[in-house]
């Protein structure tokens, strides 16, 4: 090997999910949102002028973020956005882990989590979750250098109760604690660790656009927490890049969160979409958690998860499969509209 | 400091050129286009479908990268994209500065390379222009863990010859050397150093949309290099989030590069307006070396450079003052239109 190559960092990246070009394809497997982002952002859009285009954008992303703190009735000062939560959630793992002690997440959770931590050479310990694939808030009562985990959880949909978030909050004032939120939008009202931020200065809650606001493609993602916390990331964010958001990702983040109505019927849909699948479902031998997301975590009594998967496919019907310890027998189906999911039922009920 | 603090990393980040809010600014701070982007952009921007906007986009950025390695005639392989050239910087000196060694950049130069050497914790060791600001390639024929520079240099707008650059190369196969090629657009042709990338696997050639393309709005940059630094850089990308590129980002860089004749006339319009700036302020007494890119770097005999930076600022004409050793009685002056710079001839005629 080259001597240039003994100075590279060496990672194995994060599989995301396949993107198919072909658009029959019924496509449930990344967690996107099966309806249009409102109609706002399609306005919004087209007032991007040549100027906006050749001219650097707002590095402060004050539009967005006046938006979302507006949204969330916190101070401007407490929030940062970024490129879709996982950049938000990158930038995070830069700026607070940075100890020797372990970083502390779930066994089965958001694989990206593994992946930051080897980029940054963050020392990390993964707690393991119970048979119902629920976190022991016990788990994290020991010595740390972070916390992180997502709630609902991701592949499983799980939803933490806040009065067990917490727990965790006050055993732990002494390293940052992230909420990854990208799924609470289809979850009950309330559901948010936004609430405790008053009492916790070391939180920090992570959400996205990219699924209840149906703007995956256009990238924005954010953060609320104290309003030092949101300094320090701030300062590692204009020490990386000054402008990460576009003017059309501005744009559009901006529009998306001031139409509340669209956004909130959006999600009503989902859930009830959601609620129907689970009925089906388990009517067909099914089994899973009662997911709070936008997406169920299945498994069947009699149907290996795997060959499931690639039957699927072969029907263009691309859901999400994880060859990982523990969840190798079970498929993250992500909730699209009546109509995809009907389209789902009818391949199963043939092939079961 | 409350303990979580002390996990933090600690940064001082670099600080952008203003943009003001007021259209009424003659805005010659931050090098952007004075034209807008070619026609095909806005054309494209319509394409926008709402299916774009709700699903993620293409983690591979595949159609701006098949787009950049038709354009400057190598293999997709060999290209990267990123969001705008300060994300693709970022993410290699992530990737590819990881020594003990000193990374070496000239101590007149893009200050955002320090702030990622710090952001990084990557030693530096920086390397003195000569009295002309020119590179001497011979500071760079000691130990290093990588090379960085600009060319044409910035803040100075001095270009480097090719030989210059070979000479380096030559010396250094053992560690990463990469030329910053932001402002290369505007400098003659053949002068870019990716005519080297055949013999040197370790070269890495960056270069952004920001300037000659009129699209610092959009954030868009790419490099070129051996497939085996892509591949590396990619790794490390993949690591930190998958989805740089939003959707608009990738419609507008498309049709931007595809839409060669237009940016070779704005590129010209832009070089000839420099030439007669340089005439002009040379007969006001301004001195500056023979910039290359889209901006001089000049200083007068008799006018410090900090009392005129603010005496334009109060006539709303903006320009960019760094106040850092040996250059705090120079100013940088973004090449704008004819009209734009004609107005800051008229004020500096009344005011020297």
């Amino acid at each position: 090997m080259a001597s240039w190559e003994d100075y590279v960092r060496k990672v194995v990246p994060y599989t995301p999910g396949e993107q198919p070009k072909n658009p029959d394809v019924v496509k449930l497997n990344t967690n996107e949102n099966p309806y249009p982002p409102s109609p706002r952002v399609k306005e919004a859009l087209e007032g991007l002028t040549e100027d906006m285009l050749r001219r650097y954008p707002d590095p402060a992303a004050s539009g967005l973020v006046d938006a979302i703190a507006d949204q969330y009735h916190v101070s401007p000062k407490q929030v940062f956005a970024g490129v879709g939560s996982d950049d938000v959630l990158a930038m995070s793992f830069l700026t607070f882990f940075n100890s020797k002690k372990p970083l502390l997440f779930p066994d089965i959770s958001y694989s990206f989590y593994e992946v930051w931590a080897d980029l940054f050479r963050i020392p990390c310990e993964k707690q393991r979750l119970n048979d119902r694939f629920e976190i022991d808030p016990e788990d994290y009562m020991k010595e740390n250098g972070g916390i992180i985990f997502p709630n609902p959880n991701a592949p499983t949909g799980v939803l933490m109760g806040k009065d067990r978030i917490e727990e965790i909050l006050q055993k732990n004032r002494d390293s940052v604690v992230i909420v990854d939120e990208a799924y609470i939008d289809f979850a009950p009202k309330g559901s948010s660790a936004l609430s405790l931020l008053p009492k916790y200065e070391n939180l920090l809650v992570v959400q996205t656009f990219s699924k209840s606001r149906s703007l995956a493609g256009m990238r924005v993602g954010f953060a609320i927490g104290s309003e030092k916390l949101i300094r320090y990331l701030s300062d590692c964010k204009y020490s990386f890049n000054s402008y990460t958001m576009n003017q059309a990702a501005l744009l559009a983040g901006e529009a998306a969160v001031k139409d509340s109505a669209y956004y909130e019927q959006c999600c009503r849909k989902v859930v009830a979409t959601r609620e129907r699948t689970k009925t089906v479902l388990a009517e067909m031998g099914f089994s899973f958690a009662d997911s709070r997301s936008n997406f169920l975590f299945v498994t069947h009594k009699d149907v290996p998860a795997r060959q499931l998967f690639h039957d699927l496919r072969e029907k263009n019907i691309i859901v999400r499969y994880f060859d990982q310890p523990r969840i190798d027998n079970y498929l993250r189906i992500t909730i699209g509209t009546d109509r995809q999911m009907d389209i789902l039922f009818d391949f199963l009920r043939n092939y079961l």
